[in-house]
């Protein structure tokens, strides 16, 4: 069993998963290389390469760990959290644990073993954002969890060891520190204000427009104005809602559209990157924190999307402060981006002809 | 100028350093290779490709800028910040910014283009944090700087672009987020206990003996109980000091043979890995936040070094939450790196020739 520890240097929970690696020889530098889709467990037909589904989109009639789905979600085969047990707090001097209680899936996008999500068509985009929603809602009834995060590694550079498209969802027993830290700044910023911090960020960069990448009737996504990372972007529902799993249908079409249409931006504009991208959705707020709050998560916190091209390395001072150099400057790199759209055609070509642009992606 | 931008969502600065790379190209995944010793700009006899020196420690008579010193300091000539102009804290809209008011130094440790620090000998190491105590002391002179931090990236994947053995200095004009976490942390433990965190944890850690790593007279290492990563290692001076460039003469010594065994014990157990080690040293707190102090940083806060071996890559997990899984327990972590000490004349070779042992690192 894997247990959480408490730093208490930083308030922030750590998992320590004694069933992974544990020898010195076990840690390489560099990730290995991709698989190859000859031996891939997730492509179409290795159904029984994999934990047996959770849930998936199939066609009518076709049988549960066989071929027919389109979108599958299984568990992770070396999940650092595990979903049976008690989460036993407990203390050791003076340090605080419990075990290693949570959910840790794998959305299988599609069984194609190619895709690029800023190519898919927007009916698949569609359907994964709708496992993400079905996935939220399904884990989020467990009382034991607090926080949900859905996130996507993109090349070996941002975490993926395997090549095939594929999201992830870890649902822990606490809400994370840095999840903590927006929760403060929201909070803090509606006393002060009486109103959402997101939603004031939403409006003025639409009203400016300096830092916007795309928009649509329900999402906008921009560069934010102290971006840490050169390109790092974010995506926000421009009608005030906490929670990512109660989007509405007319919104995941929006969503799908804006995020495919973000994706595609930085791919072309970048030389398709490593990335991460993480759902950013309020936690349940726990009933001894509920005191101290004359304001609900529902009215001040926001959902979003934060995507992270990893273009630059983090070093020494950065991992010391959580303060970080960017070179450039977000105006510039929403600039940039545009530029995707409006030069699109000549782009298209940069990615090769693995990747082809879907129908229903029109650029804006 | 650069600008320092506050980011609302996470109270994190950010320094958008637009002087520097400004062009998607510009931005590569990989790092570029180390450079030969025959193009080095550190070696001794190529003082004048850098900026004059700041500070260095010279046989008497040597002139400035030539060959004859041991320890050298000067301004990075990439620096993200600048010593001269005022900060200038203003608005835009919702957002706030300042001027990238600080200073960005590099302290060139060696002449010799081929150091190891954990081979250096016992003199040059302390000859290396004396440089470290007097550029900080000369710094924190300076009013308008809150924060310094001394830091070693080693390595191209701890983000050293350059082979040549140096550390460098970085001294901004506010405290950075994971800063304030700490000293947050530290208040919030003081207020409770009456006792500073540190020490508590310095007292545990001797006590139980299973994580820490090296120990003698004033200082201890140890790989912390929460550890974020593999083989992340802390180590503290055993007396309670919130200052680093307080440390007196006697413990600079045990000091540098401290940190001097503990890099040795990294480097033999885990095959020379790249790492990036930062000191933590109390900031100067703000005239705003004293009204709110009823304790003092200097009954609170605990200096201390934290290294961190870059071995595994940091995915969207834990980018999205600071929330991390660490598949070595700490505990496993200590019991490898103190093998190397018992295993000790065996495990030497495993370098190669290139680095040779130090007379004065006898093992513990």
């Amino acid at each position: 069993m894997s247990t959480l520890r408490k730093d208490p240097v930083s308030s922030g929970w750590v998992i320590i998963a004694e069933e992974r690696a544990a020898r010195p020889k076990d840690f390489i530098v560099e990730a290995p290389p991709h698989t190859r889709s000859a031996s891939c467990p997730f492509c179409g037909g290795r159904e029984s390469s994999t934990p047996p589904e959770i849930m998936a989109f199939r066609k009518d009639g076709s049988p549960r760990d066989l071929i027919g789905w389109s979108v599958r979600t299984i568990p992770n085969k070396f999940a650092a959290l595990h979903i049976e047990g008690d989460l036993d707090r407990r203390g050791e001097g003076i340090y605080d644990l419990m075990n290693g209680i949570g959910a840790h899936e794998v959305i299988v996008e599609t069984p194609e073993h190619d895709g690029h999500m800023g190519y898919y068509t927007l009916e698949k985009m569609q359907e994964v954002i709708w496992m993400y929603i079905l996935r939220y809602q399904d884990l989020f009834k467990d009382k034991r969890f607090r926080y949900i995060q859905i996130f996507r590694n993109y090349g070996s550079v941002a975490g993926a060891s395997l090549e095939h498209p594929h999201s992830q969802l870890i649902a822990l027993p606490i809400t994370p520190r840095w999840v903590k830290e927006e929760l403060y700044c929201a909070l803090n910023y509606y006393r002060l204000k009486e109103r959402c911090l997101f939603c004031d960020i939403v409006n003025q960069e639409i009203r400016d427009r300096q830092r916007v990448v795309f928009e649509n009737d329900s999402f906008v996504s921009l560069e934010p104005f102290a971006s840490k990372f050169p390109f790092e972007t974010w995506l926000f529902p421009k009608e005030h809602n906490h929670d990512f799993s109660l989007t509405t249908q007319q919104e995941v079409a929006d969503l799908a559209h804006a995020l495919q249409r973000t994706l595609f931006a930085i791919a072309n504009c970048l030389n398709d990157p490593p990335l991460n991208f993480i759902i950013h959705s309020a936690p349940r707020v726990a009933e001894y924190d509920l005191q101290f709050r004359d304001i609900t998560v529902e009215m001040d916190y926001h959902w979003h999307i934060e995507i992270f091209p990893r273009l630059t390395r983090v070093a020494g001072f950065e991992w010391g402060t959580g303060f970080y150099i960017n070179p450039m400057p977000p105006e510039k790199a929403a600039e940039e981006l545009c530029r995707v759209f409006s030069g699109y055609s000549s782009q298209i070509r940069r990615l090769g002809p693995k990747f082809s642009e879907p129908a229903g992606g029109g650029s804006t």
